[in-house]
């Protein structure tokens, strides 16, 4: 079959690879119908390699949506046939991890395209623990609906557990910094769970546009102190209560320590590139909250999927660019130039 | 009147000062009958001065119980006559942090000792906002309860704001970082809360029984990895639920840090003298949060009241020495030395 591969730094590959075959009993193979492009693709990309590894090829792509072509003898659900969406990362379902809601602690768990485990950016990906991972979806979805299911696998989960870190409900005030896919979802998901005011940091028109689609109240166009100094204006002198920070850099962190709100808090899903946590005394003086990680989509997934299912929430909107596999480098370019918000890729 | 003054480093002196007068309407007098030392007091005895401000004589102390001499015109409640205890910052009960319950971040609240405003170790107070700031106790409390009040000050408000901060509830798993009187206050509080396993860092003989006593269930005495290994060993492999921070130095905190488990929480409460947050990677991927900071003393007093007035718990064992206000230096030299715990100081 074809996938994806990343040879270094700007150079992304489709290649040819062995099938994927059933190797343990609670084993799937899923042909992916849709899979797409994460920022977090773009660390690798641009030369910043967050996981540790061996040089060399590297299978990539974690988010997708497909049809079980093939199931291991102790798979209950889904069976063949079934259209599913897959978590960014895999879970066994059951140890105690999973059964708490978060499986991105599973201890049978992984990521996709690493260690003989197929990424997402291919025909087809072998799926360990199928039944404890794959969520089964209805097989009727057209083009939107599909957009916005293949966002559970990741970016819309992820903004929702930003929102739900950083405590957002009814009446929250809120600051979501970042202006990406996962930002936007971030708005969308603090508009979902009942914020009253919904800041959004970002300068970027067609973004800060599908922000307000997705809820946003306002838009604070300057960056650093003089952001900070916007959004105290907005919230009274005070801050948000609820900070999203969903970039994951030293100066995206600091932003959030300056502009939460005494007793507040901050849901962190940037894949953090910053060294250390900084500020501890402030965040100390202003009882803040710092929370947040890898979100565990797969418990999240079926809270969110009614929503979705019934049109309440159209988070697919964060796709401006469908492209096909033998295309998706020139996805990772228009990402990464931020030509394209977030691309989705048809094998 | 008398009361105590830092001159210096390892430089306590009780000297005469000016007799405190009502300067707002919202003010009490005060006169002090229970004050202690605590832990941060230390922290400029040893010549680390965490506050900013000028050099020379200060103030100190900022727990006490006491019996109101005298109010302002706008205070209705406490009367002249009522035994009252503060909490260590005072606050006007009616901004919008305090009426969330973060008097700690109240708006015309501040911190006993500085800006003319008198320390507790000395023989009378000025209240500011005393309608908000004082609690009024019953009358007729012996010693043993008038030092477990007293602890509703500071250290066992401190110790519980830890315990709720790390989320501790019915049967979780706790970790409680520091030997102190806080730490000790944490224990009892994870106990009260309804933890299940409440393990204990520590080595002192005379602090780790009265820790027994107060509801641990192991004594881990190794420190650092070694100290992570066992806690891990004591926790099924995978770390404790709730980590209370009592310390506030680099290596507590990063012992926190490795000994959390993947979900769960770390309350911070001890002053932090670390200049950043280690590992964002480490919780990231572990979706650990790290909450707490100045306990809302305010808050939890009139929550904590009812379980100390009726016996069910008594914090007031924290405190193994009693002195009289000129007598407080060596109070000050034995807790430096760690050979007392915590000392009561009667004016």
């Amino acid at each position: 079959m074809k996938a994806t591969l990343i040879h270094g730094p700007g150079d992304i590959r489709v290649e040819r690879v062995p099938d994927p075959e059933l190797r343990a009993s609670t084993d799937a193979i899923v042909r992916v119908t849709h899979s797409c492009i994460c920022g977090s693709d773009l660390w690798p990309y641009r030369g910043i390699d967050l996981s540790s590894g061996d040089e060399g090829p590297k299978r990539i792509g974690h988010e997708f949506l497909g049809v079980v072509e093939e199931t291991g003898s102790e798979v209950n659900s889904p069976r063949p046939g079934d259209v599913v969406v897959a978590p960014f990362t895999f879970s066994d379902g059951d140890c105690v991890f999973c059964r708490e809601g978060l499986p991105t602690s599973c201890v049978n768990g992984g990521g996709w395209g690493a260690d003989g485990v197929d990424g997402a950016q291919g025909e087809a990906v072998r799926v360990p623990w199928a039944e404890g991972t794959l969520v089964t979806l209805p097989a009727d979805g057209d083009d939107e609906l599909n957009a916005s299911l293949l966002t559970l696998s990741d970016v819309f989960s992820t903004g929702h557990h930003a929102a739900v870190s950083a405590s957002v409900g009814l009446g929250s005030t809120v600051l979501v910094i970042g202006d990406g896919a996962v930002g936007l979802s971030g708005v969308l998901a603090a508009d979902r769970l009942g914020a009253e005011q919904v800041i959004i940091m970002g300068r970027h028109p067609r973004r800060t546009e599908l922000a307000r689609r997705f809820g946003a109240t306002e838009v604070v166009a300057e960056r650093g102190p003089e952001g900070v100094e916007r959004v105290r204006e907005l919230t009274g002198g005070q801050g948000a209560s609820s900070v999203l920070e969903c970039v994951g850099t030293a100066e995206s962190l600091a932003t959030a320590v300056d502009a939460v709100r005494a007793g507040g808090a901050i849901g962190r899903v940037g894949a953090p590139v910053y060294e250390n946590i900084p500020q501890p005394g402030r965040t100390f003086l202003k009882n803040v909250t710092i929370s947040g990680g890898v979100a565990p989509a797969r418990h999240y997934i079926p809270k969110l999927l009614p929503d979705v299912l019934e049109g309440r929430i159209r988070p697919g909107q964060v796709f401006d660019r469908t492209l096909g596999l033998d295309e998706i480098a020139e996805g990772y370019r228009a990402m990464h130039e931020r030509e394209a918000l977030k691309v989705l890729v048809r094998p």
